[in-house]
């Protein structure tokens, strides 16, 4: 048993003083309130639940800063993706991805959600052993993050086209082959506890609609799907050209729509789309930062929290890496889109950065201890931390019980 | 003499290595390229001119994560800015500004355009020896930064309305009474260096048409003149029913348009508003941080550099300290309302922050040494990193040749 005595901590959605939070394997077995210190205690300052990134796509971090010159549009960025994407291999990605949930980890996120379709050699052909995934699952180990690894398919280029050249590496052959790969790596993944197998759809772009439905059959139920939705309105022409309808509606009908399923983006919504994630309960991960840096505009987040759905924040291109950075503009943003404060409530903030309203016995103890005092958060009700915190405030993270300090600064 | 010994430096929008800039008094007497440190230089890596803060209100960082509970609209944001404002003292402000200014330092800010209208006691009364400007000039000179105190004219509390009771501290009666006391200040100003006196007007608002052209003309003409202009759509409504057209045209047609106006916010602009801000020169102040948290909507920029215009970026209301931030805001808040990438070059975010492309013999010598190998800017195309870098890269900032390291982190 290692039991933490924090000074100040969230707690079904209050800040109380003198926390002591007893666990167990990484499991939170006890909370007392208003309490000290015991002997043997590990003192902590102000702690909140770990913020969940709920989508990365960890090899964009090499192109931060690296695709805004000479004009900097949307094709060019996409151009140097996947020459990145091309020059990946598992020994490479493995030393990347350390860095990178390093950084996310020290930011203060304590889990990622990977959505990773560079599974396959560049010239399609298959690892010997699932060498990039146990890259991905080493990394967050070295990294001492949770790893929700989204193993995606992603079979055509298009609609209605093969996958082009620079996206063989991507392919399964057939969804049938994709799901074969699945099962057979979550098999793989066993000797990883910091690492989860969860699923994804690249975009309606990518799977035909009538694999869309073998997808939800061929999974336990239990597994997390992801899917990137209408994060550009080219998408939602293509998709309703081909198909008379949006992608939102298109999940829908192949039975995808559920609680289970994460829309990643979500920008570009009919009505009709907002009322389906709503009803279903599904997850919508907003990606601030990048929505921003790739100008996709800004989604109907408080829409889709009203009708229903949950809303949770990705880093998505780590280009920034900083959960309070992502709370911040998706109240922010919407500000600009509403002109009018307020949009969101700061318990609605953190709640979508940890998934969570605060600590409770039988969760993991993933959490975030944050400096009140710094020169950006002196005199900030504690409460609005997720407006006015940033990364630089984070002074430990702890995964699984795990304590660590930032590496640098 | 003082010589100092760039790893990598910015001159004329390129990045030059091996640059050795000799100063004397602070000010640029040589820069030579290509070169080795000699014995006795302060030996810096990658240096950039500092950035220039055109707008902001210290005591509103009193504020900063305390109005976004219970609703946090604009109102309750409004009341509470003006019980901090109602609170201040002389002593009180000279602590809180020195606290503020040396945030902007560290963050990398080396020179701040303090918008102050807090100049009189609660009661309206004048203080005995300009007690709060002299305390703001104390609060730079501890800090190290340079000030711009744009001393503000601000007269009534709407058109035809009265300063209410929370404004009266921000009167001198009449225009003509403002204008005496600006020319005391300029004198009792004498044994400050890191100080310049400028001008403001509050906003067409606050002071009468018939009284802007006494402004313009009751000062010197060199001295720089800043007015909020069209924030919100409600100042453009008031506006145009009082006097038939827009605040730029109404400050247009007093004279006030011209090279030495800089225009605060410019969100809500007219065709005409642009072509006249533009034809003149004048600087637009963005802040887009402030912009954001008000939900003010985010303005015409590329359409004002087009037009002729020059821009700047301020921290306004501090609710965010932090040059970097609003430089990749600039950007990336257009490609939000465009909904395409590249809007600006990376040289004209540059320019916007520090209000030249380099460092030149003749300047001051006011710099910034950031971190290009830290964990957020590793990778990173150095003349990208207005959209990559944060406050916590900055490692020392320099302004006239003093060099200070961050206190803290």
């Amino acid at each position: 048993m290692t039991a933490f005595h924090c000074a100040l901590a969230l707690v079904a959605g209050r800040f109380v003083p003198g926390v002591r939070i007893e666990t167990e394997d990484g499991a939170i077995t006890g909370i007392d309130q208003g309490t000290h210190a015991q002997a043997g205690d590990v003192q902590l300052t102000t702690v909140v639940p770990g913020f969940v990134n709920a989508h990365s796509h960890a090899f964009h971090r090499l192109l931060r800063g690296r695709t805004h010159d000479d004009g900097g549009d949307f094709w060019q960025w996409r151009t140097r993706m996947y020459a990145e994407a091309g020059a990946l291999t598992p020994d490479g990605y493995r030393d990347l991805a350390t860095r990178v949930f390093t950084e996310m980890r020290d930011a203060g996120y304590t889990s990622v959600a990977e959505f990773h379709y560079v599974h396959h050699r560049p010239d399609g052909t298959p690892y010997p052993a699932h060498d990039m995934e146990i890259a991905l699952a080493d990394a967050a180990a070295s990294a001492g993050i949770r790893l929700l690894l989204l193993d995606t398919v992603y079979l055509r280029g298009g609609v209605g086209a093969p996958l082009a050249e620079e996206q063989r590496r991507f392919g399964d052959g057939d969804v049938h082959g994709w799901l074969a790969r699945w099962h057979a790596l979550r098999d793989a993944l066993a000797g990883h506890p910091l690492t989860e197998l969860g699923a994804a759809v690249h975009s309606v772009r990518a799977v035909e609609p009538t694999d869309l439905a073998a997808v939800a059959a061929g999974l336990p139920a239990e597994v997390p799907l992801h899917v990137h939705v209408s994060e550009q309105p080219a998408e939602n022409e293509q998709c309703l050209a081909a198909h008379g309808v949006t992608p939102t509606q298109l999940l829908a009908a192949h039975g995808l729509v559920t609680e289970r399923l994460s829309a990643v983006h979500a920008t570009h919504l009919t009505d009709l789309d907002i009322q389906l994630l709503g009803a279903a309960g599904a997850t919508i991960v907003m990606c601030p930062t990048t929505e921003a840096d790739l100008g996709d505009g800004i989604g109907p987040a408080p829409e889709l929290l009203a009708a229903g759905a949950r809303l949770a924040i990705g880093s998505d291109q780590n280009a920034v890496i900083d959960p309070w950075e992502e709370t911040a503009r998706l109240e922010l943003d919407q500000r600009l889109r509403l002109q009018r404060r307020g949009v969101f409530s700061p318990a609605q903030l953190w709640r979508a950065g940890s998934a969570t309203d605060g600590f409770r016995v039988g969760d993991a103890f993933d959490a975030v201890e944050v400096d009140t005092g710094s020169t950006r958060t002196w005199g900030a009700d504690v409460h609005q931390l997720p407006l006015v915190a940033r990364s630089g405030d984070v002074t430990a993270t702890i995964v699984a019980g795990r304590m660590t300090r930032p590496q640098e600064r």
